[in-house]
């Protein structure tokens, strides 16, 4: 029977991998990630020099989509089809696989639809990792919560409406999947009055590792794979002068 | 001047301290951590077996404030004196001190007080950790995200009403620092009719870790060191049969 460890890499730095997971990638001989069709892939870059030389690398290509509404059928009919070709092939696998997986796994993961799939099929072993949202956060050099301070984690993508409803409520956000959806996100953050508290990391952790203040961005400028923070400014014990 | 890194150790099992907190943490000669008065400390027990055997080990004690209501003047000010004790101890030590901190230093971690009191009087190293949550939800066996699902954090001390409020708008929810207020975070899930969907991990990844759905817990049980999870349930593409 296959047995399939999934490794959580964390957010980008290699040195910020799990010691377990460390240990797991370089004795891997079947490693899997997914990645972009045509691209090197986040997951297979952080792990660049970390192979065993005898490792059989399987890169698993999203089917390209851009051109179909991510809410669609059709779009739905081809990722199933997809995850579900790919959860066969490692099932038929002799012997172990080690999947890569950027951030936690079960954190917006997409081994998290491999995993649904096999669940109870192979022996699966998950190992966590450093969140890509906890690599941002630190790279701001500012904590993100105290106190009883409310987090919130919202996906760009989301409607603005429902974007402005959440931003409203907490005291901490956490905005993912920013890319093409990043006007909206300043206009939402405008809306409740904390764009001026807002950042914007690109990268983080990472050599390319870019912050600043989402205010001072430029319209022209589409950062890659960035994460949008407010950072709470909850309850601290200060002796009063 | 002195040299501080912050090494953040993760959940709790030591296989998942980052390989970079884990180099600094054996090497370290100076390491100090916070514990309860008369305690281990959680901190140090995560590290046991790997200090070096000159290592100097300096247990910051938090002052004995059972009796004070947290949001009183005294209870600030108590606190207030003892990071401002220890950040100028540390600030006087000659060389590197590593400080230990459970989980993700930023993320309500007790090192931000120090760290802010610190911050351009010495230099400073923050190394980031998996969180205690990432510990728990993956402890529970389910991923805790999908799609585009809000998730939002909770400390258990707030308000009744503001945790309903909270817990109705969110779909994926972690309720932290539980304790003596678990009645309370049962009442609100269950006032949200989502009381049957909730788990409670204690002790995630570490020896004793206990997992269970939170309406099976006895009233007279009171877990120690415990989170609450409600997992999210948004969109994954599947083939319809």
């Amino acid at each position: 029977m296959a047995r399939i460890i999934c490794a959580g890499l964390g957010p980008g730095d290699p040195d910020l991998i799990s010691v377990r997971s460390d240990r797991i990638i370089r004795a891997g001989r079947n490693i899997a990630y997914f990645r972009k069709a045509g691209r090197r892939g986040q997951a297979r870059q952080i792990v660049e020099g970390m192979l065993h030389p005898d490792a059989v690398e399987w890169a698993m290509e999203y089917p390209v989509t851009t051109e179909l509404p991510f809410n669609s059928r059709e779009y739905n009919d081809i990722l199933a089809r997809f995850y579900d070709d790919w959860a066969e092939r490692l099932a038929q696998m002799p012997g172990e696989v080690v999947v890569l997986c950027e951030g936690d796994p079960f954190f917006y993961g997409s081994f998290m639809h491999l995993y649904t799939r096999l669940l109870g099929r192979v022996e699966m072993d998950v190992v966590p990792g450093i969140t890509g949202m906890t690599g941002c956060w630190n790279a701001t050099g500012v904590p993100i919560t105290w106190g009883d301070d409310v987090m919130t984690v919202l996906m760009a993508t989301l409607p603005e409406a429902d974007l402005v409803h959440h931003m409203a409520q907490a005291d901490a956000l956490v905005i993912m999947k920013t890319g093409r959806n990043l006007p909206k996100v300043r206009r939402a953050l405008q809306a409740v009055g904390r764009l001026d508290a807002a950042w914007l990391v690109e990268r983080g952790t990472m050599p390319q590792q870019r912050v600043m203040k989402l205010a001072d961005l430029q319209d022209a400028d589409t950062p890659y794979f960035a994460i949008v923070l407010v950072h709470g400014q909850g309850r601290r014990p200060e002796i009063a002068e």
